[in-house]
């Protein structure tokens, strides 16, 4: 491989010569050989590449950077923003806790490839913008890769997580209204109970996603609070005055969301409550997909000795052994996903509950497991919905059979005999593998006409809406 | 022991002669001896009483109890309220899932502390009221306990978690702007950075507080639904018309506080996802405080091989070996805390995730450990807000030697002289020992004059409000 | 309330005239007003009547300490095992990190408990013993709370949770046995797989509790190291020669358990690995049990519109409103503990992972976690084995029911007739709801004989042991 | 792009002509787009490769392979293992939780690729070897893919964590036994206390890795059982006689590491304790590194207001707008593996804990969590040896100024004048500012000479080994 020679303040460094990075992005590639390599997540190059053409602008509108270098800065930000440069950025997430490393390699990249766009070659001429005193101007890392942070995670959970999850949640509405007089038997403690329906029992699930999505979006606020401006420590040190607010407007005008300047950016950048606040709504969303994608295997077993009241669609052989198998598979993809998500949860408030002073340096691992969990919870929503969701189907002979036979429908009669007989009634009928007419009537409690007028199921799910 | 013949609809029970409880309260004591006896918080029996009371007035109302009846089952709530009848629930939080025998327990208890206020004794005469068929009127165990945990869970948070950390961050506001002017060094990576005042620093931590209360605030809507009116599976089967929300409507009277009926109630049987994310928000909480907890001691650490800027109260000699030493006891006692409400979320999240069907059998585990967090956070909050926050006073003398002394002010000198030459300077002066204007100067970078003019800490810190 | 005054080196203060606690226990229950009273549990309050009663031991045979004191101590520390001093340990958890007051509270109450058996008031005469100089000789918070600590975790690892999985495991394997050539369904992605036999899948449970076992022995080595004789930092200062190992032998002679000093005592004092550890076998047994339960309560589903192949013991009517039911209750209890276990585990891990410098001050929250978990472990494995594994039985009738009419026994076919041929057998019986024996007939793949001869499902469970 | 067509029991499916997978991996390609593509670890393909081979070898010793179809699938096994074909396996972690996808698409591969290297096209002429009736003889996905799991978790537990974390172990030994002579002060509480060495201090963190070494090994045991053998629900229905010993043998033999067959399938396939149990210990690793790190940038910090007891490397420059700024990167890497791997934890245990029946479908998310704790912990204990541990080296100045200051050094005292006094001594010389000797002899209660005789730092730190 051919290298150059690039510096920076500790003295001479060899970067690869076709590569537009520099010394500092080449020491932290060698210095931190953790995981795979590039592991830091394009969303968050993304999200600087977002945040140095608004500092750009800002700083040209402050009067403290010119529009030449404001122009050329936002050129190759918009390159960045096009996916064309994604080669450039090899860092990985196990770095400096401050991510430093990852706003000079952004820095680094703008400035030389500004360079070559401007005609010469890398180190050639004089620097069209430099990467600390130009395209950093009135940032630092302590700033700007929380504000990277906040960007790619608000634009995660409102472009993939929201939309998956509402996706599915349209489907869930849908079917809880088609399938609304379904009557089947409930079931608590995995054990027969009264009737519901199958619309009432989706109506839940459904019920669960909105509430989660409420919880979500309440969180949105304190993630468009950017820290940007606030420089190393929070003060806002070598910022030219009104740069964070207006810096926050070009941040909001170029991603189209709804981005303000925090009002405290001591706790912007000394903490990532935020970043703790909104992946705890996540949390909330996998708790919730877990007990829904549980719920669609279990009723949807069998196909001859489990409970088989739903059918769902059959995608793929299941099994490489066991001819003519179909299994659950996207309640199981869905599942695995939830189970990373509360893994994420601990990693981010490990993360979270351990800054120092003015800094907190978990920054890369919370910004990396956040975006992790937004993407997969909106991807195996999606993918739920479109490959299992929206093929539920009851299967009506089923679930006719096992309604009809159950004993909790005795439950019916609490209020004409009173809880002790009923459950009397009940009790027998269990021993005697009887229905619960017979042995209603042969204990003498409830005559044939009144058990047929007051057990049925249809009668036992309340108001259906 | 004495024990009288208690029956269910299992058989006879032997309980002991002095208690209330009955027969199915016996069972499940002698079932699952599991732990500290009568471990089931008492918050969630208060929670009991708030609604057996509030169902048998709405029974009432809607025609199908009587008023006697009525007031029978409220006189012995409120003496449960009372805290009369503590020694009555002694029953563990690992039973069944769905609290049932702790639903139990409380309609024997009112039924049989019902007749003895009547004048019977236990099991003499006709039942005033009948534990199944009148306390627990249009209920199930599985609409109680749901509903008996939000207005435990509820209540916690408003009455103890929200008013302690709101008292710590008065403290930490009114720290903040009483040492709003005092310039120190600040600390990236625990290593020395530019400026800030010990009141911006104190700001970040009341601002992190008043993020987390708004959080947990914005919990509170899901939290206020009540279950009540689902009974066994959602569908409100055995309950009269309009009597889920009149029975909210009662409990919201009798509390003080706005709950509501749910308005899905197959989500608030079958999950609980309400603590699930309300404890999410306490998790926050602990994240903020650990955080601030852990600066407090590092700042307060010496007396005299430590950082030592500030001063935080002396409250017990520390060392039972180590004459006239004094610890942070109160961050520990707080950091402590927040281990413990972190391992609490996963035990919430954990049983959140797996219900079944039209059930959740993790209700216990999950109120239990969210009232402890709720309980801790806002006791320890007290705690250290009275015995620490109080009392943090700034060590002028050590913040005034550190600030002066310290390499990072160089960066002033970047929007003079450039990062690099800016650099040089200070990695002269840490490599000779010496100060930054003696090698600012001897390096020709910076006259005296202008170095005095352009380096005063008091200048970096931005605007103080 | 009486009071009386006691003072330490911070002064005078007023303590309960009756108690024998004296100024820093009293300073601590004052300035700790943190969640309920006296939870430090009492396991740790016997842990150092184990360790304060063999440091006086050891202190005698090494000259420091004359035989009329180390009887005295040996005596109040032999009431304190005795639970007879249980009302003097009023402290909570929530208190300084390294348990320095709760050791104050053990050196108080033995030196004031010793001048009465002596004949004296508290505070009246010559102390006999006095609660620095001589109960805490040789001693430190910092190597006594974690000698404490391991005491009271090795005792409850081996004496509750140890027994009570291995009673649960003898039961399984009983059970294994019992139901070894009982041919059933078996299940994979819930769905419905080859057959295996009852015996086969509860020796999976079984085998899962011996690998924890084995885990959780692999942990005792490293929790049966004592940190006592390291003193303040683990240096040993102010202990005789030859104490640490010598007082090891007194501690391991008194409670019969194989404890050693530590042979890195900075270690023992600055991180608490040990307990990190053994809860982590804790935790693997957590994960075991709830798929165990899981299982039980998935088998006995029922009575009608669940799986029903085993039965299990009915305990206590199941429900408040629903006559005649029956829960496993037992399974919802084991799974409740499970997820608490799984978060202290976290709760625990947070802690072991803050310490500093020489010191962890996380020791009280560990210790009550780990505590906790050892002893609803073994409990809960107890209860479930009582009251539900012992009962379990199979139901023949519908275990023959399922496995004679599944459709994955084709599987028997694909060394016969190849995966495709046997798949497509499989699809149609499923389409058409036929049998095996029918399509493959029908599609002329196999004849009746060959099939009737291939095609057994008591063939198809490998070898029985 | 082209296509060409291919067949499963479910019909046809369009593949890309260029590549060697077939039907059931296209399938999995297109149902689930979950997050990045081909997340499946590549280790996992690896373990197959072993798997695969080996059962080759065993099916044809036990006469049901010709050893045509042996080498053919043992061709390509090593091809794979040599990572010739590491583009061919496209699947994401997020599929069917049995990985059966994944199993299928080695069998496929290797079917399709043998038919290359036999050199006809892909579909073309007599298949070499059939994917489901060659490749997969006497297998299923059920018992191939925990044996793959296992062998690429052992194989990443032996290669890369242990010997990364036994390299910077070495390192701290010999720090170590350095700098054992250098007397500092000790801290606990963050507070300054009685003194030890620099390499006590050290050798206590080597003594943590050493007890998380021997707690990984010891789970070795469990994680060295395959499964291979059980196939669909454990049985080893379609196994030869004696295969699940001689394949274990031959994974033995390849790997070069002691695998031998699962005693019990049963608990191999419907749970995966091992990989719990295994990665209980790497979490124990965890915190015992993040401990580590956290001491050594606090004992780093500064260079003026820290502690700066010790000096790091300096191996980049750490600030983007401070000038000459250099921080503990290394820690902050090394603590952000730390906080992923406890949420790894987490996510691992809420997969193991909820396996169903036969069968635990959390396979693939245990796995893939399982490599990357076990790579970033080995990866980044070789980076922080090699950039942070190797070059500590003791700041004697700064560490003689600190604990010649220290009020601790009054400890040496209790045992000569007693605790009080002692306290007194320390309080008046906090209160003063004037040193120990100062007061000690001002009150009286010590002589100069004797002061200097019996307060030592060097004389109090114990033996030194």
């Amino acid at each position: 491989m051919e290298f150059r020679i690039e510096k920076d303040t500790m003295g001479e460094v060899k970067v690869p010569a076709d590569k537009y990075w520099g010394a500092q992005t080449e020491r932290s590639r060698n210095n931190f050989k953790i995981g795979a390599s590039a592991s830091m997540p394009l969303e968050i190059v993304r999200g600087f590449a977002y945040l140095k053409k608004a500092a750009a602008y800002a700083n040209h509108d402050l009067g403290v950077l010119s529009k030449e270098k404001r122009d050329a800065i936002g050129q190759v930000c918009d390159e960045i923003l096009e996916g064309k440069l994604d080669d450039e950025f090899p860092l990985v997430i196990w770095q400096t806790g401050s991510g430093t490393q990852s706003n000079m390699n952004v820095n680094e990249v703008i400035a030389n490839r500004a360079q070559v766009l401007a005609g010469f070659k890398i180190g050639e001429g004089e620097a069209v913008v430099k990467a600390n005193d130009d395209v950093n101007k009135s940032q630092s890392s302590n700033d700007t890769f929380p504000t990277g942070m906040h960007i790619a995670a608000y634009k995660a959970a409102v472009e993939i997580t929201i939309p998956g999850v509402e996706k599915l949640k349209n489907t869930l509405d849908a079917k809880a209204a088609a399938y609304m007089n379904v009557v089947k038997i409930g079931r608590t403690h995995l054990m027969d109970a009264t009737p519901l329906t199958l619309g009432q029992e989706i109506s839940g699930y459904a019920a669960q996603l909105g509430y989660g999505l409420k919880a979500l979006k309440n969180t949105l606020s304190h993630l468009s609070e950017l820290a940007l401006g606030g420089t190393a420590v929070g003060t806002g040190l070598n910022t030219p005055e009104g740069y964070d607010v207006k810096v926050a407007q070009y941040i909001a005008e170029f991603t189209g969301h709804p981005f303000v300047t925090a009002p405290n950016k001591f706790e912007a950048l000394a903490s990532h409550d935020a970043i703790v606040e909104a992946h705890g709504a996540l949390k909330q969303l996998a708790v919730s997909l877990n007990k829904i994608a549980n719920d669609v295997r279990m009723l949807a077993s069998g196909p001859r000795s489990g409970i088989g009241e739903i059918i769902i669609p059959e995608n793929e052989p299941g099994s490489s052994i066991m001819p003519g198998k179909v299994n659950p598979t996207q309640c199981e993809a869905l599942t695995m996903v939830c189970a990373q998500v509360m893994g994420n949860d601990v990693a981010i408030s490990v993360g979270g509950m351990q800054g120092h002073y003015e800094l907190n340096v978990f920054k890369p691992v919370m910004a990396a497991n956040f975006l992790q969990s937004a993407r997969l919870l909106g991807d195996a929503c999606v993918s739920f919905d479109e490959h299992c969701a929206q093929g539920i189907e009851p299967n009506y002979t089923r679930i006719k059979e096992l309604v009809d036979n159950s004993l909790m429908l005795v439950t019916a009669l609490n209020t004409k005999i009173g809880y002790y007989k009923a459950a009397e009634i009940a009790q027998t009928a269990h021993k005697n593998g009887t229905t619960l007419k017979d042995e209603a009537v042969r204990l003498g409690y409830v005559s044939a006409e009144d058990f047929d007028a007051w057990v049925k199921p249809e009668d036992m799910v309340g108001s259906l809406k």
